[in-house]
């Protein structure tokens, strides 16, 4: 059996370069892309992306090359998802949210050769370009480092007079060669995208996927979200997070039709839904509030149900209910940028079908099972490696591992070798696992709150929050306490016109919470402090907690309760209720 | 980006032991097997796989060593394919239609160390078994090959005194360890599976599976079929062809239910879909005879659509909508032993459904498009390596490359390097490209009939006899002549009590086809000689052509058209009709 060695014909790298081909090869002639009045079919989608490859080639571009993209969800954004790996090169799509010094960072630290620009960035760019010039001329290390070359992606609607470089995206794309040969993947290991963390606790970090992760994690998702032939993808998640879930190669892998918009306003979405009978898209739960915000005027009837994959933070069951009565048909993921993005999906099962709708709601809530590339997920005590028992409600580290894993962080050996401990990645969230096997996720490790030797779920606290009929979005996070060490701390924002008062949030809070789990402070705020992703920075609300008054009487035995790195051992205590948790 | 090299977290070889070992942890409790009145969940199966490996091990089975089984559709049979690489082993599952010289020639040449017998195929494994000791006994090279050890797989209604051997192998299920921790799979090239060819033209070759390419295979027919999850698929295709089409792993992958059936007779099939409300299954189109042409009292009413997945033979149109009326729904595939099953699935395309139902039948005919995971078809001159014009007329070798390819032929060096020409995978089949890029298929190459120049597809000859509405069975093979070379010869079966007389049916043909397209001779036969896979003989039926008259008047400037070997170039001839081929 040995003596059979690999050969052309029957061992070839997997890429996700494979779908365009064969998207180009076998539906030539279908709509790959529509942006307002533009359309493509595949065999153009697959020709332009060719010349962009070529011109990248004639602009010396080479084998792990890093090209840098900041621009919102246009067609060009999409080729380049192809034409950079076909250039051989690494594709760094960048979080348009982030200001001037992150971008500048970013450059810097991913060595990027070209930067694609979008004509609505421009301004950002040149601020974070000037940054990145006045670093590199007073950095030492930086006499390697030269500036990318800067070519603008102009628009359709494209104002004059924000022109930033020489060159221009349709430039490249009319002067490339169509019968451009793109390299054989040599090793399907190579690197194909490069991603920045968002950073929602430390310097953002550069997560490599190589080619094969990226193809194994675009067919789980496929899979696992069962997207059937001929989708049509409202670009409603942007494609810098985590190269669109993967759904900028699963669109292709389907021979779908990619629905590109510039903003997820509501009129944007709701328009583009029924225009093209939208049948699947990816969004935060965030984005539900827009769609139910949204003014008559901006809303359009949906005709066939709309499948809508969503993560980031587990959807709050009120949200979810008023989706599924929009028309829109729920299903919840749970990933990471190191994960190449979901890596469980909460797969609905048949017999749930039956139960109430509350029920429904809560069960669609967990993040569930892996998909099916993932090798293993896994609930853990990190210092032990022992599995937590099944039982829905003792608490561990939740740990993956899988070929949809990140290479590592670029440049960054020591938080790569932190990140893998014992043959798993450490995801640094907490959950259990529930006797019918789907995991859910009880809270960032950091994140959980420390209170009289009791582990409060942060999670558990706002999901009580949001079942407030005032309540628009709710964040609990630690507050110093002098006698319990740390106690919960709830900010949330009000729905519209809503008159609720902090007291009026306290006694809902009092109705169906235990007394030890009940915020000592809640505090409404005209908005929350988010990410470039839209996450809640809590680490801005933890500082911002530090500066309450805490009424609860002081003792003299106070003194903090040391918080544990993770790797401490999660388990249920019987005695409270289920919310509650025990380190030991 | 080179620094970041692969560890046990990120890179995990790809293998469809995965599925089980996932099934088991979010399926638990789910239907796995269903068989008459044995039921199991997933956690039960991957226990009783688990004992049966570590049963296997204590038998001295390990790595690369060959466990053989010849059995029908059991729930043995389905765990095999999990047990035996768990055990570090290669499955050979043998077709239980072959006669005991042929088994006996794949015991000795595959070296299997264990044979398991199912209780029905003891006698025939006794005769198969005696002609492999006497071979042993007088062929030199046999000194290293001993007797494979032989074990009984009973079953509930197993009738007593045909035991063989000293194990049964409940025995080993009991016995087993359901805490063994199989060997981790090193390599995903390692072999997983061994599956001998038909040999429908030359001696039976073993075709090797690595773990990647069954695993990439059986993720690509989940997405080519969209098989979306808790599918319950019932067994009426042989586990032992192509590992079942790679569902026996695919099924686990899906989290479904396996309806195992010892016979594929219409009553069983009936009954079973109606109980368990089948939705899915896989069977050459000769099954849909049977199904169609079951009594009254052997029907059940199908209340829900059963999806089939179908290959072989292209469905005859007017099968097809006989079985479309009955409520099934037919998805035509093509593939090989050696793409480890179809390479190729139909994918139905939204618009054609309003296309009249004629028309739909023939798209459906059509072999479709490349599965994710097949890197490339395409027909070729294989001489020049050009590919043909995507006109769908213009015929040419059909060719394949992909991770789903087999690794080669065991211990045959010169058939591995003939399959393998220049890095494509050679089917031996010829075919066009529809403009629409979906492949359809032509002809065996060694089955066209080259007369006067003209190269005749048996296929489309074929498909004019089935159109006949007494003709059940159809056959056209190359038969020498005089003039001409070769002309078409056919051989038919006829439906039950039909009277259609050979005239009847050349008749039918003057009607529909061209004239040099004729046959010379229509044989109406009992039954047509098939290959333990019910694929019809070709080359028997040559040589029964031969001693047929022919009736045209010889010429003196006769002579044979010499036959070249597949290498040749097919090119269309504007001037004949598109069923007409020319090899230059």
């Amino acid at each position: 059996m040995e003596r059979l060695p690999k050969c052309e014909a029957n061992y070839v790298p997997l890429t996700p370069l494979t779908f365009l081909r064969r998207a180009s090869a076998v539906y030539a002639n279908r709509t790959s892309i529509i942006y307002a009045g533009t359309r493509f079919t595949w065999r153009q989608t697959y020709d332009r992306c060719l010349r962009i490859a070529s011109s990248l080639r004639s602009l010396n571009i080479f084998k792990n090359n890093v090209v840098s993209v900041l621009a919102p969800n246009t067609p060009a954004m999409y080729e380049m998802h192809f034409a950079v790996p076909m250039a051989g090169a690494v594709l760094n799509t960048i979080n348009t949210r982030l200001d001037a010094k992150n971008i500048a960072t970013i450059l810097k630290h991913s060595e990027a050769k070209v930067f694609f620009v979008d004509y609505e960035y421009v301004p950002l760019a040149r601020d974070a370009l000037r940054l990145l010039m006045a670093d590199l001329q007073t950095c030492a290390v930086a006499a390697e480092l030269s500036m990318p070359l800067v070519i603008v992606i102009d628009d359709v609607d494209s104002p004059t007079g924000v022109r930033l470089g020489e060159l221009e995206y349709e430039q490249l794309v009319q002067t490339g060669n169509p019968r451009f040969v793109p390299d054989e993947i040599e090793d399907e290991w190579d690197p194909i995208a490069l991603n920045y963390t968002s950073g929602t606790t430390s310097a953002p970090k550069g997560v490599v996927y190589s080619h094969r992760g990226a193809y194994l994690s675009t067919l789980s998702l496929i899979l696992g979200w069962e997207m059937g032939s001929e989708p049509v993808y409202l670009w409603s998640l942007p494609m810098f997070h985590c190269n669109g879930w993967t759904f900028t190669w699963g669109v292709a892998a389907r021979g779908g039709t990619n629905v590109c918009i510039r903003n997820t306003t509501a009129h944007e979405m709701y328009n583009n839904i029924a225009l093209h009978n939208v049948t699947h898209m990816c969004c935060a739960p965030i984005v539900f509030n827009i769609l139910l915000q949204a003014k008559p005027q901006e809303c359009r009837k949906i005709s066939t149900p709309v499948q809508i994959l969503t993560g980031g933070a587990p959807p709050p069951a009120a949200l979810l209910e008023k989706m599924e009565a929009l028309g829109f048909h729920v299903v919840h993921a749970y990933g990471l940028t190191e994960a190449t993005g979901p890596a469980l999906v909460c797969e609905w099962q048949a017999k749930w079908n039956s139960l109430p709708r509350q029920a429904q709601s809560k069960l669609k809530a967990r993040q569930g099972v892996s998909v099916l590339t993932l090798e293993d997920v896994d609930v853990k005590d990190l210092k032990t490696m022992q599995s937590m028992p099944r039982d829905g409600e003792t608490m561990g580290e939740i740990v993956l591992r899988g070929s949809g894993i990140m290479k590592g962080y670029f440049k960054d050996e020591i938080a790569t070798s932190k990140a893998f401990h014992k043959g798993w990645f450490v995801t640094g969230d907490v959950g259990v696992i529930h006797p019918d096997g789907y995991l859910e996720i009880k809270d960032r490790s950091k994140d959980v709150i420390i209170s009289g030797g009791e582990n409060i779920s942060s999670v558990e606290l706002e999901s009580v929050l949001y079942r407030h009929p005032c309540v628009l979005e709710a964040a609990v996070v630690a507050m110093p306490h002098p006698k319990w060490g740390e106690s919960p701390c709830a900010f949330v924002t009000l729905q519209k016109d809503s008159s609720s008062t902090e007291a009026d949030i306290l006694a809902h809070c009092r109705k169906n919470l235990a007394g030890f789990m009940m915020p000592k402070k809640v505090k409404i705020m005209n908005q929350l402090p988010k990410t470039g992703t839209g996450k809640i920075q809590k680490f801005e609300l933890r500082e911002l907690a530090k500066s309450f008054v805490v009424t609860d009487q002081p003792t003299k035995k106070s003194g903090h309760v040391k918080r544990e790195q993770p790797g401490g051992r999660y388990r249920d205590q019987p005695h409270e209720q289920i919310l509650a948790m025990s380190r030991l």
